[in-house]
């Protein structure tokens, strides 16, 4: 018999609707594959198996509430439990208990979904990484800030995991992790009991390993009907961006955006080129820089008044010092440049069902210091974006590749139906 | 000897900083007040007289902090507190004690300032109101939903108070109350630990009976050194603006702003009209409606699932069933046409120091069951703009009206400066 920690989501609902497993019976399976391996990976913050039992028991006496009844989901620790402690990554706030579901927790609730437990988050969703390793690889990263969820993803502990993105907080660990992630449309989540890092820029992403999962959960998340992927009517129209740090990817990286790109042209799509005019992003790293440390800054200011010598070095002299140094005037004009550039991206992105784009400068880097670099993220971060990625392939070390795709602003159903037909092209 | 309760927040700063005034004799002059006259204007949902007077000798005995060095601030009850219960203006939320203040009460504590208590707020922002009456009409609302901000200022019983805007919540009711309100432009004020409502629409707002207060604490909450507000090399250029509901002003609101724009422009303002084009704004409503909506009913998404029956009727059957039936593609749309409404108005707006516009469509109605109407707020806060109200005359019924001013997105202290120049030529 399959282990049911291995289905998708969607699977693993089916069967409970079906009454071919419980959801008891699947949890318990998640909660095996994590004795077995989370020594090895370290991607829980807070696991409670009692708990998580006692929630699959109730799914199991319930009636279908949703389409995630009885499906286990992973949160990152950012986002906030009424059961369970939301320590966001920092000793400030270890144990801490909030009165209250984040929105994404209640709508996960409603739909019959089990919150399993809490993923490792990097310190305050920022760059300071927690204890998780690369399930594949444990000298590598997995990638951050949303660490915890896509490891826990990617080694078959739980089919689905919400993470955050400030600028690349889920495209790149999932990336990293082979596994997918998706970054919605900037606004159309609730961000309601989840940490602020910056509000300009935050949002959730989801996790999982299949992309019918990741509409599933998107579905519940936006209160929305629970439809399936829709196959697209013809061969979709793509864009191959580069993006101003071409020269940050990786040759592997380089030859498997631009393969892949040759791939989908030989089996129908329309493939452009997309180029960003340099007057206009020639300085978004810094556009984001700015917006994301001034907002950061103040944001932490309780815990940077109350608790100062418990954030870390690369906290405390990082986007906390920077921000509070940037004068008022750089963050309104960067915010007008974010603007114009969301205006550009509207009108270049319309006449494409997606940009190829790489998902991360190469395979996971070795060494558990940093959680490696989001300049392939944070553009369409600060454009508000859609992304998606999907494992495309491997790296020198034998570690996962990622292909992101991006869409414009709120064509998020475009983006899947799209992200669907490559995915039957590459699967992986 | 001067009632300390009466005077503005710079002159008591100015005062304790000279060893002229103790923070102790401040709040306790603010607690007297509070204690005559809150039985009927019933402004504050928590006060702790022990927990502010030890928070005031704390003050007495340390160094300054900065510059609301001992002067107290009342906090809409939607904004969280350390060491204060944040009810949030429901049921559900009673007695609720938050782990970590809001960046905003953290911001106004390490500048100094004293939390004095929360005050009254609609539930949850929204409409359904709280027991707050006007201080100079108790028969009549004192405007929502930070109707305890303002009337607690009002009413000299606290110098400075936060509330937010979502609609019209800050604006309406300190003209209703004859004080001054602040919303800050979109963005630049943190929100951590406050509330969201939409977040695509919520800011802090302030409230004083001071415009150099107002500029003090917006100083403290951007985190910026506090400089006096600047008067204008010249007198400014200013815009009136009718906006496409001016059929809904009350006679004395319009002879109110039609009176203040000929004495403005003798003073020496240029002066001009401002049309906004029919085609993008003539329906602003619904546009804010459904943002606003879809937003809020999913932010609720926890007091919905487990806290339905605490919900007032006003708030269940209103804008959380309207979010809830609102089709995504819907939102995604206001989306666009509020994006494309805040570029004309970047634009329009740019000529001018400040847009002149009515604060409310008349006095505070009499009434308790509705906190008013915010049809002259809301478009603003959808443009994102910065907007300042100042008292302006009175109404048939004797109370106070308001004159709104707004300017260009970011260009907050180009409108403090205006403001200030139209307050030396219409003092009240």
């Amino acid at each position: 018999m399959t282990d049911p920690a291995t289905l998708t989501a969607g699977a693993a609902a089916d069967a409970i609707a079906a009454g071919r497993l419980t959801s008891e019976a699947l949890v318990r399976a998640c909660l095996a594959r994590i004795a077995a391996r989370d020594g090895a990976v370290r991607a829980w913050a807070f696991l409670d198996p009692d708990l998580a039992l006692a929630a699959a028991r109730a799914a199991d006496r319930s009636a279908p509430l949703g389409p995630l009844h009885g499906v286990p989901v992973g949160l990152k620790d950012v986002i906030d439990t009424f059961d369970m402690p939301t320590a966001q990554g920092s000793p400030v706030w270890a144990g801490r208990r909030p009165r209250a579901d984040a929105a994404a927790a209640a709508l996960i609730r409603a739909a019959g979904g089990i919150i399993l437990g809490k993923t490792v988050t990097t310190e305050f969703a920022n760059r300071h990484p927690g204890p998780t390793r690369h399930p594949l690889a444990p000298a590598h990263t997995p990638g951050g800030s949303s660490s915890g969820s896509a490891a826990a993803v990617a080694d078959f502990q739980v089919p689905l995991a919400l993470a955050t993105q400030t600028g690349g907080s889920t495209i790149r660990p999932a990336a990293f992790c082979g596994v997918l992630g998706y970054k919605p449309s900037f606004g159309e989540m609730s961000r309601v009991g989840v940490l602020l890092q910056a509000g300009s820029l935050d949002t959730l992403g989801l996790v999982a390993r299949d992309i019918g999962d990741l509409a599933r959960l998107r579905a519940v998340l936006l209160r929305l009907p629970h439809e399936p992927v829709a196959a697209p009517a013809s061969p979709p129209r793509l864009a191959l961006c580069r993006t101003p740090q071409w020269d940050r990817a990786g040759d592997a990286t380089r030859d498997a955006l631009e393969d892949a790109a040759r791939r989908l042209a030989a089996a129908g799509a329309k493939l452009a080129d997309l180029t960003l005019p340099p007057a206009l992003f020639g300085d978004w790293p810094a556009t984001h820089r700015r917006i994301a440390g001034f907002e950061c800054a103040r944001n932490l200011a309780h815990e940077r008044h109350l608790h100062r010598a418990a954030l870390s070095r690369d906290l405390a002299e990082g986007w906390i010092r920077d921000g509070e140094a940037l004068p008022l005037a750089d963050y309104a004009a960067a915010q007008r440049r974010a603007e114009a550039m969301r205006e550009w991206a509207d009108d270049a992105l319309a006449p494409f069902d997606a940009v190829l784009t790489p998902a991360a400068p190469g395979e996971a880097p070795e060494g558990l210091g940093d959680t490696g670099d989001s300049v392939f993220n944070a553009l369409w971060t600060l454009l508000g974006t859609p992304c998606l990625t999907l494992p495309c392939g491997t790296g020198p070390a034998g570690l996962p590749l990622g292909l992101q795709l991006a869409a414009a602003r709120h064509e998020d159903e475009r983006l899947f139906a799209t992200a669907g037909w490559v995915r039957r092209i590459l699967p992986g």
